[in-house]
């Protein structure tokens, strides 16, 4: 393989150095378990408390208790939103969009099986979500409005402190439940001063392991475990807890919260020249994320009249990784329903290439990425079958 | 603290250091989402599929498609229980024992309150099953049998082989759903050439990581996920797959199978001298743990007329950690489930300790615990309040 250019961030990142070093001593030294009644157990159940207040403040929370240490960004998801309906089954109303994650989104069509009524709510085409669809849509007999503060896509940011008020206004009983996995670590999701009932992170989109995420509940908010068992978590997820991931959680979200100007500043700069280096050079490039709010790591950019995975295998024997779609839908030819919902043409569905930078891309990266994609697409453009669109297009850029 | 003497292995398990040593390089290294379609995260999917078909053997399956990883036992039984129970809901009846771990009873309680009629069978005082009571109870309405392999207080081996037949024999439709997360690494777990439909195990009780779990689904059995999301294991599971945890289940799944002879003789010995040592020294000590079949490494004794807290904190100052109930349960001050049902008598199911022993466990720290109970028991004996009961046992006993 050539050197890696990891430029698909979104997807999954590098554990930091930092993280796996505070993690170490958790697996085959301090092993302990935490609800052990001795000192060796006991000082991990302590570990825990600390890493709990971290990762509170990560989210602005309250209080620690509102923290629930799961495995991932979708039992997050699943927890919060099959939560709260097990909790109070009065209700037969949601809401989300249809942008979300397949977490929210398949789970959304899993609960209409099982009888309640779903909005879903659309996007224009630079993927801003029209947040008056959702707040038209609540009545009195909406449970929950699920909207994520990220796109995972595109990058795009949804306001989701103003939709939770407008939601309460309307419906005080309407529960607010935030995906903030493709934010958490890019921007400040501080909970603090707003309406939000419920938040996911993953720990994996920003430098902690794959296999761990937590979920805010504010004190509030009644909800029923996912996994039933121990007492572990106050009753709200049962299983021995991940000692050392919890540790390394929160490591992570202290580097991120201490990195927050990086990404605005530095991580933004490197994506804005790539993003304006490919679609400078690449004529059949136009850029699919063009939402005002962003988050600063992500762009996600169309080619038209190629195929994405052939871009990407091209892209692949360069060393550089991105990825179509989200790599949670990756094992399926289907385009992106993001890309979709934003009406992205067929023409340039297929061959939307999402790029997503961390505080580890370099400015070299960005520039070996930046003369290496016209190459690609050229070679791709000359081999595909809509030889006369392309030639069309060149005509309309002035090309030829 | 003094030096570790850890005797509360069925509690979780020290990480075995060449497990630890596998996992390293997927945390900062090879960081990939198995789901991408480039080769820095198509090598992580095939460690993963390596992984999958060495955890296929470790249980015996025929196919790596009926292994689906979790992220604990809990999570596992979870998923199996309420699996098969989303995906057929014409039976209304289960079946289970009085001694399963929580995350199988208290999702057992739940269920009865979501409508569903539950059999819970007993166990003699001994802690053995009466499967005759699981059997007789089996009806054409009955969907699922849960029992343990192995439990987790006393050690003592449920038959579940013979269960799973003798219930098939009379409702074939029955599923069979087998929580070994207490005797997979002390005894062959094998599924083969049985009739068992489910079996979950988890990592941290044989030397993996905490938050980590594999439940085996065989290929007949229809189950729904318990999280709904992306197309990981196949659509059992979803969220990213924790890969250096994976990886490392497998590792510690060969290491216990290599390991089986060790545990079957020598922890088996350890475990032994330790039981007889404390049995013949303290004269109200009292073996709970009698089953005649029983994993190698488990005693549970019972020391009456003294608290079993106080005998854990006495230990704890000698560096000695075992446990009273299993850690699941530890923060409530209830007296075992496992040892109510099987009718030990409140004299000594507030004193009982249960000790584990692994391949860790060396002669020297038995000797040194064999040497320190008799002090530790003789001092809380001198203070219990059941002074009168007390000599009268000792008379009995025909030492004063």
């Amino acid at each position: 393989m050539a050197n890696l250019i990891y430029l698909d961030n979104n997807a999954t990142t590098k554990v930091d150095e930092k993280v796996l070093e505070v993690m170490l001593p958790y697996f085959s030294q301090y092993y302990g378990n935490p609800s052990s009644i001795y000192e060796f157990g006991g000082k991990n159940a302590k570990a825990i408390a600390q890493a709990r207040e971290i990762v509170k403040d990560f989210f602005g929370a309250k209080n620690p208790k509102e923290i629930i240490f799961t495995a991932s960004g979708s039992e997050s998801a699943n927890t919060a939103i099959r939560g709260v309906l097990s909790a109070d089954k009065s209700k037969n109303h949601l809401i989300t969009t249809k942008v979300e994650h397949p977490c929210v989104l398949n789970l959304h069509k899993q609960l209409e099986k099982e009888g309640y009524r779903v909005t879903y709510a659309g996007v224009n085409s630079a993927g801003e979500l029209n947040i008056e669809e959702i707040i038209d849509a609540v009545t009195d007999k909406t449970a929950l409005v699920s909207c994520m503060y990220a796109n995972n896509e595109t990058g795009a940011l949804f306001p989701v402190e103003i939709i939770a008020e407008k939601v309460k206004s309307k419906n005080k009983d309407t529960k607010i439940f935030v995906d903030a996995v493709q934010a958490a670590g890019k921007i400040d999701i501080n909970v603090q001063n707003t309406q939000i009932d419920m938040m996911g992170i993953s720990g994996h989109k920003f430098h902690a392991p794959k296999g761990i995420g937590a979920l805010y509940v504010n004190s509030s908010t009644l909800i029923t475990p996912l996994i039933i068992g121990g007492h572990q978590e106050r009753g709200k997820r049962a299983g021995t807890e991940n000692v050392p991931f919890i540790i390394g959680l929160a490591k992570a979200a202290e580097l991120a919260k201490n990195s927050l100007d990086y990404e605005t500043n530095e991580v933004k700069r490197l994506r804005d020249k790539l993003e304006r280096g490919i679609l400078s050079k690449i004529y059949n490039a136009k850029l699919n994320s063009s939402a005002q709010n962003r988050v600063p790591n992500t762009t996600n950019i169309g080619f038209e009249y190629v195929e994405g995975e052939l871009i990407l295998l091209n892209m692949n024997d360069f060393g550089i990784c991105a990825s179509s779609g989200s790599a949670c839908t990756s094992g399926s030819l289907d385009p992106s329903h993001v890309l979709k919902a934003m009406g992205v043409p067929f023409t340039a569905l297929h061959g939307s290439i999402r790029f997503s930078l961390s505080r580890y891309t370099t400015e070299d990266e960005i520039d070996f990425t930046i003369e290496k994609m016209p190459v690609i697409i050229d070679k791709l453009a000359k081999i595909s079958p809509f030889q006369k669109e392309l030639n069309e297009l060149k005509q309309r850029k002035g090309i030829i």
